[in-house]
């Protein structure tokens, strides 16, 4: 394991603590404390945090703002090489958007039973992707765990 | 039928053309021709076409760029009470974001067999919504069907 990690430092691990520095963020502006980073051969060419709020559009989730930002970057439409990390399971918006961005390794947090893409079943989209789960799961949901509750104690 | 028409001319017809006119941006630009409007109290709030060339991004659908549109002119990330027109049947990425802006109503020319949303099914997203179809389906239809055949032909 010690070896492992030698040999490679650049682990889900690494790149989920980074989606958390953006899920975090957006904690900080009172947005639902989701954040995500695009990996493209071991480094960050997109992050992203959700700010539905600030920016008043409900298409501004973390995973949007990371994958434009790495289309931008790479100055293509697809990026089949890339990562996307994100603390929260997608939802049906963000794992289109990373069909038509063809990438092929989605890499996220905490489950999202009620919004997340798997909830549907294994749409076609997915066939050939790979999914893994479970990275860091319990500062992932945390986070949104103690956003939520803070919420609620807030309306009273 | 006439009568119809004079009690009201904001038609699911005329705001297809607008869409029409928007999808043959997309295809004045080399663009897969798509193009959506967003109405409310019939009124236009959001025009888009899609960019995904010119953009280099894979988000940026036609009904992407109208949604966001729309939000901005609205100044609030949920517009229950407005209506997506467009050419060809939502995406999955698409719908997912008309589910988190609940526009309640969808409307489209064309279906999209292949990768259209309700190739999977109606989802809980869509249980309550409105959709309605075939509206000046063989105009949209023709404008993507002639798009492929010129590419297919230029390949040689």
């Amino acid at each position: 394991m010690a070896e492992d990690k030698k040999i490679n430092p650049f682990s889900h691990e690494h790149f989920m603590r980074q989606a958390l520095i953006e899920a975090q963020k957006a904690n900080e502006q009172d947005e639902v404390p989701i954040g995500a980073v695009v990996v493209l051969n071991n480094q960050i060419i997109g992050r992203g945090h959700n700010q539905t709020e600030r920016l008043r559009d409900a298409t501004a989730h973390a995973e949007m703002i990371a994958l434009t930002a790495a289309f931008e970057y790479v100055g293509n439409k697809i990026i089949p090489e890339a990562k996307l990390y994100v603390t929260i399971e997608p939802c049906m918006m963000c794992s289109g958007a990373l069909y038509w961005g063809r990438v092929q390794t989605i890499i996220y947090g905490a489950a999202d039973e009620k919004s997340g893409f798997l909830s549907q079943g294994k749409h076609h989209f997915f066939k050939k992707k790979e999914i893994i789960s479970d990275i860091l799961r319990d500062d992932c949901l945390d986070l949104m765990q103690q956003f939520f509750k803070s919420k609620r104690e807030s309306k009273g």
